[in-house]
């Protein structure tokens, strides 16, 4: 007889964006011709970038060639990829990473679940409270929590709370975790992390034998020059952090699909059997990659190796000004109808506060109903994210615009 | 202190291809000269089809255009390349299974590997000896399994042997198993399976509520119109198994990467807690689908979708023709220069008996240095396989022939 993982069983309804998906469905059913404005889901509206799309072009052409044909290609990427991105990501902004420590991805989603295939069961985890669901909901499926209570808290999981209290910081924990999940620019509230709270979370890493996972997604909305775009950045990360980037955000691949993981070769895990013997998580995760997953698509490849170029980088630059600057319409216009509003300076997300002690699923049922707008509620993200909700910046203008002055008709105070 | 996932010990050595690999990056060291010719790894030479090619570069021009960008899509994949499968692959072969039962993926390595997620930890696994690594050391990795012994059998795992001696057909298990993996043609032996065969498998599945996983990754090698292409052409089996299919070695894209997993609706799981409920399969693949993956690209499937028209079905079968044309030259010359030949015919694998009893190694380590040929050693898929050697029919036709005449003229008889 064939058995399940039950720790599926535990996951409360549906993740995230399947439920705000089909609340819309069943709100256009009785209303097919309300014009509706998604700001809701973290997806990119815009072309994606010329270099890239000719670089593709030409990798396509490739493949109709025998002598330049690629099949299989290396798990962990190219090399001519992984170098630009060492160059470019991280050594030109002073860090020690080596292009044989970035591992090529289909995305950031896949890497940030997958990571966990090399770690024990015995860890603690620490998330921030709200975070990306997909941190959460991977560990209840690996069996590392107990049940949720009516909050959607999991047992188990240690949870630092993000609110307007502490300025979407979360205070170090004061017990012992292994494993901590931090992103910056933050997803869901808009966050950034300064250098010396970034090293304060390293400091504790290195003195608890903890690996952070730090998600950099949305690195490249960082406008601020004071402000970290990798935890490499910081003296002593490459000890104690797993970083997780993306060419979704910055050059629109949501459809393409490219990511990256860097795993410094100098960072350690240690067996859970007494003795406690030190293992290269590098090594563990080539394992892994090399067994479970067979590389990224050649044309892909191209495409993102093409945002290294000089027109890559404009092209790239420009799609960022035109995101921060719908970010700042969003922050503004809201700020003005008298919503208290964070983020959305360095990153592509508003976090806003619910009017009048509004759930945040009330208050997406009312945006969704009256101004026919979609945003994600705060609740979605954690119980400590009830009372909030986010609006991205990823639209066209005119859906920006348009999207503002129905909220601030509708609830100009 | 972050712990390791201690299951990662136990796996021997590397995964078969990086070991070749290995061995062939130290030849060249001291032969940088010598023509190799590289028959070992199933990968394919030719290049893309052109109806592929064209819907990738059309696919790409959506990407300039803001109303026809694509940002994320369904993570089980678009439905218009599901819907086309589904007729294709199946409904027109009698199979009942609906689009809705397909998931499209980057490769049937990962979905080989994703789908133990699902499973509990208590499932008696079987496989075939020899087999494709990549079953074992995903249930190594996820510690299904104890250590190896010295001939690399993992302590745990049922191996069922497929030889010479039973044709390469396993005798079904005489005790319970709960997963098992089943695939045809087969990769290493190139041995393909009846539809009696099958039905043998499936009522044992059924009676024991086991689940089959069907990998037929090479299904479009089949000419027999009397073997089966998929275990649903087989009564009964939408019960009892998931099939894994792949456009890796029909249309050649082992650098490009688009693959899918069927998981019918009606197939269940059993909960491993006592009252054992049973689970749907299917809701539990798409939420793992749904949570750590994130679809593939739009481009990449806009290329699959153009295997199902009628030019991309006829370019199919032309490199289909082509790399059969292939086998048929390997088994007939090896067969004249007095080796024992298997596999071939519905199948780009030719599997060999190595001479004079010597070990599959030492037969790679032979060709390799007397015939600068690359073969893979059939130990390298498991103890049963020690003995034998596998030649892959991938490669140009001028290479085929050139190391064909090279073995026949070391080891003519």
């Amino acid at each position: 007889m064939a058995t399940i993982n039950e720790h599926y069983l535990k996951l409360k309804a549906g993740y995230l964006f399947p439920e705000i998906s089909r609340r819309v469905h069943t709100f256009l059913e009785t209303h097919a011709d309300a014009p509706l404005i998604r700001l809701g889901i973290g997806d990119v509206t815009e072309p994606l970038p010329a270099a890239c799309r000719q670089a593709m072009v030409a990798a396509i052409e490739d493949m109709s060639d025998r002598d330049r044909f690629k099949g299989y290609g290396p798990e962990q990427g190219y090399s001519w990829l992984r170098e630009k991105i060492a160059a470019h990501d991280y050594q030109s902004r002073g860090c020690d990473i080596d292009a044989s420590e970035i591992f090529i991805s289909d995305g950031s989603k896949c890497d940030t679940g997958n990571i966990l295939d090399i770690f024990g069961n015995e860890n603690t985890i620490a998330v921030t409270d709200p975070v990306y669901p997909v941190y959460v909901d991977t560990n209840v499926m690996a069996g590392h929590t107990g049940p949720a209570n009516d909050l959607g808290e999991y047992a188990g999981l240690v949870y630092l709370p993000i609110t307007a209290n502490n300025q979407f910081q979360a205070t170090l924990p004061t017990q012992n975790v292994d494993l901590i999940y931090l992103c910056f620019p933050n997803n869901p509230t808009g966050a950034v992390a300064t250098r010396e709270y970034l090293q304060a979370w390293v400091t504790y890493a290195l003195a608890h034998q903890s690996i952070i996972f730090f998600d950099a997604a949305y690195e490249a909305f960082i406008t601020d020059p004071a402000i970290p775009h990798s935890i490499y950045e910081i003296p002593g990360a490459r000890d104690c952090a797993i970083e997780f980037r993306s060419f979704s955000k910055n050059a629109g691949f949501t459809g393409t699909r490219c990511a990256f993981t860097v795993a410094p070769k100098s960072l350690m895990g240690m067996t859970p059997t007494p003795g406690h013997e030190a293992v290269s998580l590098w090594h563990l995760w080539q394992r892994r990659q090399s067994t479970k997953f067979n590389g990224v698509s050649y044309i892909v490849q191209r495409g993102a190796e093409a945002v290294y170029t000089p027109e890559g980088q404009a092209q790239v630059q420009g799609l960022i000004r035109f995101y921060l600057e719908n970010a700042r319409l969003i922050r503004e216009e809201l700020t003005q109808a008298g919503f208290a509003v964070y983020g959305g300076v360095n990153a592509p997300y508003v976090w806003l506060k619910t009017p009048e002690g509004l759930s945040s699923w009330d208050f997406f049922d009312e945006l969704l109903q009256t101004c026919h707008v979609v945003g994600t509620p705060g609740s979605g993200f954690g119980a400590a994210g009830e009372g909030y909700f986010r609006i991205s910046a990823f639209n066209s203008r005119e859906n920006v615009t348009e999207a503002m002055q129905r909220i601030t008709q509708c609830f100009a105070s």
